[in-house]
C-alpha cells in the first residue's frame, strides 16, 4: 500500500510516494515509544517546557516551506496556513507555560487529620502522571493545529507521554515535514529517542489504536472514521480513552433585534459557513432566523458574488455532494446558490436552503446532519418555543450561538438551551475561530466529542492525558527522594 | 421475575419478594427523571448542598433499622455496618461542603485579551454542569457506602445530575429502606419530584444503560457484570461515560526492614485479607515478601484462629470457590489454611498460598487474577527486580502498598513501580480502609476502573458527572440574569 499527495485545485498527484508503515516497524516504534515515556514522563515539567518551546521555536522558524507545501496539499491558501502555524506554535508554548508555572501538574496535599475515621485521615500527596503513549489521529482541515503536531500530540507531551502519530493520506508530505523539523528539535533539546514517531498508511490506525502498550488515543475526522477507532478502543481487553471529535452542526439563533442591518449579517454568516470552503468543525451548518425578517434575497445575491474555494480533497468532495443531495430530497426549501466552476480539481457550488420550521418539526434529525462542506440550512422560525424545540431534538455540537440584544427577554432561555447542547456558546459572534487560551472549551455531547467532559483546545486539553495516583501516609522527604531519584535515573 | 432476600448465615430466604420493575415502570422513571434533572442541575449548590445534608441527617437518624436489615441481608456484622453508615453520610456531607465553597462548580472567567489572534481572544467564563440523568450500580459488598446512596449517587446528585439507581439484588430490603429514608428526605427538603429513583430485577440494568435518555452509568462490582454493562454503554448510538470499578489485586511490597516483628506484620496482613471476609476490591490479594524471612510458620498458626465470616450471597461463594480451585491448580505452593465451618451458610476457610517468585514468572496473571473472598497469595522474593518484574506483568489496581524503612533505598523505585498501575501508594499502611477526603483517588488502571482518570471515592468523585460549557463574549451581567431567570423560573 502507498500514497501520493494530491493537489486539490488540479486533481493532480505530485512529490514522492509514502509505503505503508510495516507492522514490524509498528511493532518497533512502540516499543521505543514505551520507553520514551517512562523517561520524559518522569522528566521534570519546566524541562518538558523547555524542550517543548524549543520545538515551537523549530516549527515557526521553516513556517515558510511548511506552508508551501500545505497549500499545494490541502489547498487552504497561503494566508490562512501562515496564521494557523503560528496558532500551532502559540499552543504548544500555552502547554509550556502552564508546565514552567506547574498547572496540572503540581501535587495538592492533603494534610495529616486526627482521629477515627471518616473524619481523621493519613496525609495524601495527590499527583498527576501521564497514562502513558498515546496514537494520535491528525484532521485533514487543520493540517497544523489539529493534526501532526497540533493540539493532541502538544498536550499529550505536555502532560509526559509519548505519542504515535498517524499522517494524514491527504497532506502526508506536510505531516512528514512536520515531523522532521519536530523531532529533530526535540532531539537536539534533549528529550528521549522516540518520544515522538510517524506512521504512514491505513493499517497503522488499527494497530496503534488496538496495540495493548498504547494507553490513549486521540483523533479529529470524520464520523464513520472516528468511531471506528473508538469502538476499537473500547473493545480491547483492556479498554483505553480515546478522544475523538466527530463533526458538529454548530446551531446559530439570531433574534429579530440583532438583524437591524440584514446585509452585514448575511456577509458575517457566508464568511464564516464558507470559511475553509465550510469543512471547519465549527461552521455554522444551521442558522435560525425570525420568519418576519427574510434574508433570503440577501443570501442569493451576495452568495452569488463568493469565490470558491476547493475541498481538501475528492473524498471529502463526494461525501459531501452525497450528504447535500439526501438533504436536498429530504426538504422543502428555497435554494440560494453560488458560482460554479468548471475546473478538473475539488470544487462544489455554495449552498444555502433555506426553510421554515413549521415545514420541518420532526425531520430536524434528517436536515441536521452535517454536510461537512459549503453548504448551509436557514430555518426560518416564528416563536422561540419552536427553536428552542428544534435544539432539543438536535445532536451535541461543539458550539452554539446567539445573536442578540444584551436585554433581550428571550436571550436568557436560548443560552440556557444551547448550553443544554453545546461545549462552548457564543454570544454575538459566529462559531468559527476557537480562541487559544485557558478557558476555552472545544467539545461537547456526542458526537461533537466522544468525551464531553474534556476539551481538545485550550489549556484544560492536558488534563485528557493525566491520571491521578496519590500517596499515601508517605512523609514528604521520601517523596522528594523518590522524584529526584528517579530523575537522576533517567539522566544517568 | 422476582428476587428475596437471603440471609448468607444461613442460606435462609425471608422478608417481602420484589418483583422487577416492569418496562413500562422504567421508561416512566426514565422520564420523570430528565424533568427533574432540568430543575436540580439550574439550583442553585448552596441549595443542592442544604438539601442533601437533609437527607445525611435522615440517615443518620435511622441508623438503627438500616444497620438491622443490612447485617440480615449481608452477614457483615453491626459494628462494621454502623460504621459504614457513618462513613456515606460523612461523604454526602463532605459533597454537599464542596458544594456550599462553590468547589468545582464555580465559574472562572478568562478575561478580554487585546490583540489579535492567537493572543486576543473575547471573554470565556468556563462553567460546570451536570451531565444528566446517571444510572446508578451499586455493589454488594457495601450496602451502603457503595450502594443506594453510596459515593456515586452522592457525588451525581452534588453535580446536579438525578440519578436512576439498580437495587442489589443480594440486599433489596436495605435498598428499598435506603431508598424511602433518602427520597422522604429529599422531596421534604425541596427536591423535585423524580429526582431519585429505585428500579429491581435483572433487565432493568439493561435497559437503564441503553436508555437514550441517561447521560453517564457508575457501577462497582464484579468485572463480568460491569464489563458488560460499559460495552452496552460504549455501542450506544450515543456513548456515555461509564465509570466502573471492576475489581482489584492490590499488590503489597515488604521489605526485609519492615519485618522485624513478623508476629505482628502477620496479624495485620491477616486483619486485611480478611476484612468483610475479604470482600472488599481493596483486600491485599498479593503480598511480597523477601525469602529471607519465612512468614509461614506464622501464617499457619494465626490463620487457624481466625474466625470464619460468611460469603454476601451463594454467588459470591461459588465463584470465589471456583476461581481458588484454578488457582491452587495452576501454582505449586505452600498453604496455610484456616478453620472449616460446618454450617448451612455461605462459608468458605481462609487460605494463604505461598509461593517463590522464582517459581512462576510468567504464570503472574494466573495467580493475579482477583479472587473475591479470604484468598490470599504471599510471593518470596529473592531480588526487588523480581518483585518490579513481576508488578509490571500485573494488571491494574487500586491501589498498592510498600512496606519499609524510609531511608531503604529501594523505596523510591518501589513506590514508582507501585504507581505506574495502581491509582493509590501506600506507605506503611494496608490497602483496605479508603478514607473520604479531598487528596483521595479510588481509581486505577482498567480494570481497577474502567476510567483511570476518575475517582469513586473522594472530593473529585463529583467531576465524573460535569460536563465543562464555556460562555464566548458573554457579558457578566447577562450570564447572572440568566442563572436568576433559571432559577426563577424552577421555583415558579
Amino acid at each position: 500500500m502507498s500514497n501520493q499527495s494530491v493537489n486539490p485545485r488540479t486533481g493532480e498527484k505530485f512529490g514522492p510516494i509514502f509505503i505503508s508503515t510495516s507492522l514490524a516497524a509498528i511493532d518497533e516504534t512502540i516499543s521505543l515509544s514505551v520507553l520514551a515515556f517512562e523517561s520524559w514522563s518522569r522528566t521534570k515539567p519546566s524541562e518538558r517546557a523547555r524542550i517543548l518551546s524549543a520545538m515551537a521555536d523549530a516549527l515557526d522558524e521553516h513556517t515558510e516551506s511548511l506552508v508551501d507545501i500545505a497549500d499545494e496539499e490541502t489547498g487552504l491558501g497561503r494566508v490562512r496556513l501562515t496564521g494557523e502555524v503560528a496558532r500551532t506554535t502559540f499552543q504548544i508554548r500555552a502547554f509550556a507555560k502552564a508546565l514552567s508555572v506547574n498547572l496540572f501538574v503540581e501535587e495538592e496535599i492533603d494534610e495529616v487529620q486526627d482521629g477515627a475515621p471518616p473524619q481523621g485521615h493519613p496525609r495524601f500527596i495527590r499527583t498527576l502522571r501521564g497514562i502513558g503513549p498515546v496514537a494520535i489521529f491528525g484532521a485533514s482541515n487543520f493540517p497544523f493545529a489539529f493534526s501532526t503536531f497540533g493540539g493532541d500530540t502538544a498536550s499529550a507531551l505536555a502532560a509526559g507521554c509519548s505519542v504515535v502519530i498517524k499522517a494524514h493520506p491527504a497532506h502526508p508530505q506536510t505531516a512528514q515535514l512536520t515531523f522532521d523539523i519536530a523531532s529533530r528539535a526535540l532531539a537536539g533539546a534533549g528529550a528521549p529517542a522516540g518520544l515522538v514517531a510517524l506512521a504512514h498508511g491505513y493499517e497503522c490506525g488499527t494497530l496503534m489504536i488496538t496495540d495493548p502498550r498504547i494507553s490513549a488515543g486521540a483523533f479529529t475526522g470524520s464520523r464513520t472514521g472516528g468511531r471506528a477507532l473508538f469502538d476499537l478502543a473500547q473493545s480491547r481487553e483492556y479498554p483505553i480513552p480515546f478522544y475523538g471529535e466527530l463533526g458538529s452542526i454548530n446551531p446559530v439563533v439570531a433574534l429579530a433585534g440583532a438583524l437591524d442591518d440584514p446585509k452585514a449579517f448575511v456577509t458575517s454568516y457566508l464568511d464564516s459557513l464558507l470559511m475553509g470552503n465550510g469543512q471547519f468543525c465549527t461552521n455554522p451548518s444551521v442558522l435560525f432566523t425570525p420568519e418576519s425578517v427574510s434574508l433570503v434575497a440577501e443570501i442569493q445575491e451576495q452568495i452569488a458574488t463568493r469565490d470558491l474555494a476547493p475541498f481538501l480533497s475528492e473524498a471529502t468532495k463526494k461525501l459531501h455532494d452525497a450528504n447535500r443531495a439526501q438533504l436536498i430530497h429530504s426538504i422543502e426549501a428555497i435554494s440560494c446558490e453560488g458560482k460554479t466552476v468548471d475546473n478538473p480539481g475539488f470544487y462544489s457550488t455554495p449552498l444555502v436552503l433555506v426553510v421554515k420550521a413549521s415545514d420541518i418539526n420532526e425531520q430536524i434529525s434528517d436536515i441536521a446532519e452535517e454536510c461537512f462542506g459549503p453548504t448551509g440550512v436557514v430555518i426560518t422560525y416564528t416563536s422561540i418555543e419552536q427553536v428552542i424545540a428544534l435544539l432539543r431534538q438536535m445532536e451535541g455540537a461543539l458550539a452554539g450561538c446567539l445573536f442578540a440584544s444584551e436585554t433581550d427577554v428571550a436571550a436568557p432561555r436560548i443560552l440556557d438551551a444551547l448550553a443544554s447542547m453545546c461545549g462552548r456558546v457564543a454570544f454575538n459572534a459566529w462559531p468559527t475561530g476557537v480562541a487559544v487560551t485557558y478557558g476555552q472549551h472545544h467539545g461537547g455531547p456526542y458526537p461533537a466529542s466522544t468525551s464531553s467532559l474534556h476539551t481538545s483546545v485550550g489549556t484544560y486539553a492536558i488534563t485528557r492525558f493525566l491520571r491521578p495516583v496519590t500517596f499515601q501516609g508517605l512523609p514528604i522527604e521520601l517523596y522528594e527522594t523518590m522524584n529526584a531519584s528517579l530523575l537522576k535515573g533517567i539522566r544517568e
